[in-house]
């Protein structure tokens, strides 16, 4: 298992880290399409942006041209605590598969968030301190994306309100907990804090909530208090920018070593794992300088990429944030509780739509049940327990490493490992008592659902 | 906060990791007292411990000369896959403190078991496996330990059948499926598997176990099961071995730096963590090479150190294992439901016993808030969630640090950070909601209990 020189586990050193962030919309030639105001039709400017997010963020979200963004110092401060992070060599992985291919996994879980969520949440948050305000709102549903917010404005002493999906909230105590312990507030969504949710509350009594919900709830704090702004962990522009130090601390370690992947793999729910992974090796094969096959993997049950339109359609079910072109199912889409919290949403990234569809990246659908088989074997062999949304790159790693054993090829699998399944574990034991199910839309489903569309762009 | 060249974090390469497991007992003026056969109450000869533990587990056991046990090469391909740990400079903490102390903390955590206790299950697991035995029993209270051996198992492909405390097999079934994750069959204890399990659960009925208990099924399917052996995690010389490597570690990544620690702190419940970490540095102070001051951190309401008796005593409630020279409360001493469950044990490691007895190192006890106000503070700089046991030692490094601000002094503190909190958050929740509380025993409790000592030594 030793035979090689390269080790189990790739670190870079400090001075090794990325110093700045990078764009990829620098090197496209079809640039994403713009936001647009979904009262206007019209692109959304600067100004348009500045009640919701912060001066900063939205220069980032709107700039098109500038391929690298240095990293501030305090955030690079904060990115020590937790990374660089481990590229780690599968040899047992490799070993049980007897595959020939060589696989290679950027693990994202080590920090308490237990996700890649917490590179883009300590960048949010330190715009919003540098601009002086007092907190940030935003929501979240299974939890990853509030805990890392939370972590960030704990370090940067900022209020942090987060609304959670009441049924997440009431069904994941734990993760709740951990937000408190960084400080935050934690509001089950609906609530009687908002003007809408006192509305939905009264239309809807006894409602568990949704992401749309929360989302229109954490926009009316940020823009009715002085002081607050609104933040994002998944879609944007901005946080797929964040999220390159990922694709760049794996270039950098795989370059250490002379490696150069042959297919790199990740899941995709907004694109922000995918995004960042990707970012410099994509940087490359726009550049026309390298080739490689990039693969997104999402779930059959919210197949965004593989079954969408590529159209302008709203961010969120309340349709109260921009419009967006990208590969969607409809705002009113509403996945089945499949347990990838993470990757049920039914738009996608406006970089990596413009991607797919300029033909630039692959992607595929698996169904949960051989998600949660493929989570199981690695777990017994290379001792991480993986959250759900990270098992859809696993399983197709290990699909690609099993052609790689029929055809013979030596190939270099890279994927990423966006975080880990601790708070999970209810859909674990589902898995094991054999209770697990999937439910895929139908043709007519997704058919009604896309005939909604706004009709713009 | 990074004018010096220290790192955040010191990972060592993978050759710089130790190739052998150092004895502190080698270098030990007086020696731990023997285990003794109850029955008899002489010393226990290895073909007395044959039937329970693997052959090569019974000499290292025994084996008070060796000081350097080759690591196997399997073992330490094993270890690989989540070693070499990182030893962090708490720069945050230190700001947030405001000390001029340097802290330093061995962070064992990165693995799924969420704590050392994997470093010697996997030795434990190697051996049985080449004993060629078909598996392995153990009792599990939390399930740190059982998580990690059902790690190691797996990876070895043996079976591993844990005895669950029943009320923490009702109440924490994420560590349950973690385990089942594994391949483990856990069983919770009192159980209808054994005849032990059955007198209990007859004389009573509806009883939710005890650790005790759970030891005395898993011993006595070890016994009367062909080609298997009781295997356990704490308290047992040859854990304390195996542990060796997170001291070995710690102290190479300190020389790498020229870092000369002044005191060095680790939680103590059965020692397998304290020992492992003070291993090499007791070394150097029992060759008189070196001195340190060395603090080991106990709950109030499970004072073994600084409130038992040094003597003998059996090692588990059910009085059915060897009996140890070691500092306990008495056997029958049943601590108050502390949320440390890896510190609520009666007695100590011998090894630890001794040396403590020599006044070789300090222990001081502290309380359950105190503990939960470290982890908070902790987790909130530091980005990482700590177990309720690590906490202990982060109140005292804490302490020390509080004091080095006082007099001015630049100590360096080292303290062992031996797991995350992930599956404490009712603990962390109690706390919140300001409805935690601690049950510190009695003068007259603890008089009570140690009167029942067996006559012996």
């Amino acid at each position: 298992m030793s035979e090689t020189k390269i080790p189990y586990k790739i670190y870079l050193t400090e001075e090794e880290m990325p110093k700045a962030w990078y764009s990829m919309r620098a090197d496209m030639k079809n640039k994403p399409a713009p936001l647009l105001n979904p009262g206007t039709g019209e692109p959304l400017k600067a100004e348009e942006l500045a009640p919701i997010f912060c001066e900063e963020l939205v220069k980032q979200e709107l700039d098109d041209n500038t391929a690298f963004f240095e990293i501030p110092a305090e955030i690079r401060d904060f990115y020590k605590m937790y990374r660089p992070s481990p590229l780690v060599r599968a040899y047992c992985l490799e070993e049980k598969l007897q595959t020939p291919a060589k696989i290679y996994y950027k693990f994202e879980g080590n920090n308490t968030s237990g996700s890649h969520k917490l590179n883009s949440a300590i960048a949010q948050a330190y715009y919003a301190k540098k601009q002086g305000l007092k907190g940030v709102t935003t929501e979240t549903g299974a939890g990853q994306w509030g805990t890392a917010l939370s972590m960030a404005c704990s370090y940067f002493d900022l209020d942090c309100k987060v609304y959670m999906v009441k049924v997440s909230y009431e069904q994941k105590p734990f993760r709740r907990e951990v937000m408190r312990t960084y400080g935050a507030s934690v509001v089950p969504s609906p609530s009687d804090t908002t003007e809408v949710g006192k509305k939905i509350l009264a239309e809807h009594p006894g409602t568990t909530g949704s992401l749309g919900c929360a989302i229109s709830e954490a926009v009316e704090v940020a823009t009715k208090n002085e002081g607050y702004r609104y933040v994002l962990g998944s879609v944007l522009n901005q946080v797929l920018l964040h999220q390159s130090v990922i694709g760049l601390e794996t270039k950098a370690a795989l370059d250490k070593y002379g490696i150069k992947p042959d297919i790199i793999i990740g899941c995709a729910g907004g694109g922000s794992n995918l995004g960042g992974l990707i970012a410099p090796f994509m940087g490359e094969k726009l550049r026309g300088e390298a080739d490689y096959r990039i693969i997104a993997v999402e779930p059959a049950s919210c197949p965004s990429f593989t079954r969408g339109v590529f159209a302008y359609d709203f961010c969120d079910t309340g349709m109260i944030c921009p419009l967006a072109k990208m590969y969607t199912l409809g705002s009113g889409f509403i996945p089945s509780p499949n347990h990838a919290g993470g990757l049920r949403f039914h738009g996608m990234s406006t970089i990596l739509s413009q991607l797919y569809h300029d033909g630039l990246m692959e992607a595929r659908s698996v169904d949960q049940l051989s998600v949660f088989q493929a989570a199981e074997q690695f777990a017994r062999v290379e001792g991480i327990l993986p959250a759900p949304e990270s098992s859809h790159a696993i399983r197709a790693a290990i699909d690609e490493a099993i052609k790689c054993k029929e055809t013979g090829e030596e190939k270099t699998i890279v994927f990423g490992l966006t975080g880990t399944g601790y708070f999970d574990l209810v859909a674990y034991e589902k898995f094991h008592n054999g209770e697990m199910t999937d439910e895929i839309p139908t043709d007519e489903q997704l058919a009604a659902s896309i005939a909604k569309l706004p009709k713009i762009g």
